[in-house]
């Protein structure tokens, strides 16, 4: 992009002047064909160029320092005339910015929940930018709220299978709350904690609810001290970040342990429970979460046993189920998630595990009337009783990702999502085993979903978890650094080995083999040998 | 769509089966000529097949009722196999979706901050999907988060304005944060907010800061009662959610008058922050908010006057330009939001007079280093001293909308934007001195920007303002029912009237002429005569 901005005296670029004509030119779309035909090459350049172009250039990203990047992007001036033109900003893209980005979609890219996505759902984005309906309401939207809340009703009855007439019932009623689609898990997660909070928090006699009247007037009135939410040592940071942002505090996230599968230790939830109860009679619980699909290990946590836990003790039970949620799209594997069906809210990703593009975050609620605990209304949208989708929503404007994911449903069946999971789960348990017969590495966390972490071992480091650290962090770095693979890193607590640096593996893009899998490996031993051990 | 899915059971429409080899085909761009044409086919429905089908659909919306529009998506089954291909989804995207969306980009509908965006967002748009990053952190986006540092610079640089050595030191130091994108600008506000709260209700001895205890501990360690928000009776309903979501109360917001101009009364500030003071010691401003383009009457609060008053109570100014910030791109009207320079933060909404596609919130804040009040950190990602952009934001995963704006801000260059605003400003000019030529209507707030609103005022209604009210409400929902065009309404508080109906007009769209606007005049008189006055 440019580096240095032209001031804004000088005369404009030939060829690139900002005047009325023009203006009005590009918001149309052209009538004649070679006009056409100009804006269609462009969209082939972004279809097949960047494809073609990231292809010559294998790997991750190419070598090049932050500093030095960032060195390139320190104008911080708008010039007054253009300064380029259509095709030269998409050739920008595609040569200057597309080699520096990171290319998620290499099956080599192993180590975020990003990965490849279908062709087409660049087709379904384009359709969404091009009617640029904005579904916080119906004057903006018509049609595609109605579509929107079928959506959500589908991904509703994969959670919790209630039977057709539930689903007649509420798929297009107004009153009605499924579900809502926001910017992604957090938003999720943290629409989930303030329905909870303002149902745990509601009115009473003398008291307008939480909501109202704010957390300190709520805690009075309610006659406690705090609120508190319990999930895994091993939650998602959005929910300390929902407990901060929503006047809970987020040390009042309190991180139960987890057993030694990684797993909330359904025993201390117990003892949490009882401990908060005998000493502290002012603490009341907000919520209790579990996770499906933790972000560092992939693990599920006993979801039945914290449902019957939160059934008995009258608690919100969500489940944040970002990362593992479109698993009950898998008949082999969709036990994995039992008892989720028995949560109050849950959490999906629509940009995680639906392999939709970049962002959708969506929340679901078992009772379709839940989320009026957090209704907002307007004078000019939003009016009570209209069926704005923006009364019941954290967010406002906001693009219809509802359309690729419908979309998306249609195209490829619960059959072609459940076989990417069933890849992702039986490629992770073949790297496990693959991990296992090799010396240098130790398997940490064994995959439960797609996610499994392993470490580098060295002989004689077995006892030194500090050097190990070490090693890891460096072989991580550097393998990094070379650009062909990419493997995260992540810190567990482990009652063996204490804070131990990890590798995490992501598995869900198709093309990602048990032979690649293989070659990182090989890669991180010739790292770890040639750069640390420091023999061939 | 689909209406009647097939139970999961039955056999795969022909060839429609989900096997791991479609599967895996559907995740490369193709490598031969014919299947290439075939996908860039699809685009080339996308961009004029949908263009050409509207123009065949004058107007703003197929008549269809909400009711019978229903009726068509109640299925909430998911289909085992495939039911369509990417084809068919287009195709049933063009001709059964968008016939019955809204055709924001109609010059004719000038209800709502939604219009025509210029066709090269829709490429943009595009290449943000293809390439996927994710701007939480660098790992996932790399140049990206690098680029998306310098837009955020380049808009802080127009509201604020520094010179050129306070952007070369903070425009890519990882420490510094000049602002974020987010979902829209309700989460916009709400960050604003969050930051404020955090702010003023910090850390102090034997007290960890509200993000950590909460709101009552913090208000008890800070020893006030509670914390109000003041904000002109015309702000966004977004500041009153976002109270309610923080913790502080969503009645703590208090409105402050307006005056006969529809901005913040200034008088009515000091008057009421001197009673808070005086009657109420407990209480603590949080913030007080400058609206710049109220979402009802497109004015802007005397911005510089409240700065003034904010620094000297060292209180936080936070001005919501989420409608009017772009423009300060125009060099003739930039002088209308005087004082927003003075903001500690303030709102941008991308998608509005950006012209981008939906959805892109922006926030921007004065110090660089006011967001630290807000941050968080994970193991995984987002480590301390990391340039992760996801240290600080409400958000976590998100698409790379700055691509999309750095490419749109090269494109018009300063001077493309300027002359859509002053079009905007001077056409809602134009358009008032029409309505006040009319004797069936009435100007009800002059445009500042480029809102206003009016109403019918048949004689004999001047002093009945619940009649007016009612012919109003029908003219607008009978002229919205034609589907022709669309003004939208809302209720305003007079001195004069009372609670008064008046017509909303948003003119962003480049091809709204004085002409279309005295056509939906011509149509509002036609539709009152016939179906209210009862004469033709």
């Amino acid at each position: 992009m440019k580096t240095d901005g032209a001031p804004s005296t000088s005369p404009p670029p030939p060829g690139l002047v900002a005047n009325w004509e023009t203006l009005q030119r590009i918001f149309i779309r052209p009538e004649n064909e070679a006009a056409r035909a100009v804006l269609l090459k462009y969209m082939e350049q972004i279809l097949f160029g960047l494809h073609d172009f990231l292809k010559q250039h294998l790997g991750i990203t190419q070598e090049a320092s932050l500093k030095d990047l960032a060195d390139r992007f320190t104008d911080s001036r708008i010039g007054e005339h253009p300064v380029r033109k259509l095709a030269d900003v998409i050739n920008g893209l595609i040569e200057e910015v597309a080699p520096h980005a990171v290319n998620v979609a290499s099956p080599y890219f192993v180590g975020h929940m990003t990965s490849a996505i279908p062709f087409y759902m660049v087709h379904l984005a384009t359709i969404v930018a091009a009617l640029n309906q904005n579904p916080v309401k119906l004057e903006t939207s018509k049609v595609v709220s109605v579509l929107e809340r079928q959506v959500l009703a589908k991904i509703h009855r994969v959670v919790y299978g209630f039977d057709g007439g539930f689903y007649h019932r509420h798929i297009q009623k107004p009153e009605s709350t499924l579900g809502g689609f926001v910017e992604d898990g957090t938003l999720a997660n943290m629409t989930a904690l303030w329905v909870a909070r303002n149902t745990l928090l509601g009115a009473k006699p003398g008291f307008d609810g939480v909501e109202k009247e704010g957390m300190a007037a709520a805690l009075a009135a309610h006659g406690i001290l705090r609120c508190v939410v319990l999930v895994s040592r091993l939650g998602h940071y959005s929910l300390r970040k929902s407990a901060g942002v929503l006047g809970i505090g987020n040390r009042n996230v309190i991180p139960v342990p987890v057993d030694a599968g990684q797993r909330l230790d359904i025993n201390a939830l117990e003892e949490t429970l009882r401990t908060l109860k005998r000493d502290e009679p002012g603490t009341r619980i907000l919520a209790v979460v579990g996770v499906a699909g933790t972000t560092e290990t992939g693990t599920v946590d006993p979801l039945e046993a914290m449902a019957g836990i939160c059934e008995r003790e009258k608690i919100h039970f969500h489940v944040d189920a970002a990362w593992g949620g479109p698993t009950l799209l898998s008949g082999t594997y969709r036990h994995l998630l039992k008892g989720i069906e028995r949560a109050d809210s849950a959490t999906i990703d629509g940009h995680k595990q639906f392999y939709m593009p970049m962002s959708c975050g969506m929340v679901y609620f078992k009772n379709p009337t839940h989320m009026d605990a957090a209704a907002y209304h307007a004078r000019y949208i939003n009016r009570p009783g209209s069926v704005d989708l923006g009364i019941r929503s954290l967010v406002g404007s906001r693009a219809a990702a509802s359309l690729v994911l419908g979309s998306a449903l249609d195209i490829m069946g619960s059959r072609g999502y459940a076989l990417l999971i069933d890849h992702g789960i039986e490629l992770a348990r073949s790297f496990a085993g693959e991990i296992m017969k090799r010396p240098l590495f130790q398997l940490v966390t064994p995959p439960c979903l797609n996610i499994l972490t392993y470490r580098l071992l060295p002989e004689g480091t077995e006892a030194d978890t500090e050097t190990a650290n070490r090693i890891n962090k460096t072989v991580q770095r550097l393998q990094r650094e070379a650009g062909r693979s990419f493997v995260s890193r992540t810190t567990l607590s482990l009652p063996e080995t204490g804070e131990t640096v990890v590798l995490r593996v992501v598995l869900m893009n198709p093309f990602t083999t048990i032979g690649i899998l293989r070659e990182i490996l090989d890669e991180q031993e010739t790292l770890y040998r040639r750069e640390i051990a420091g023999r061939p």
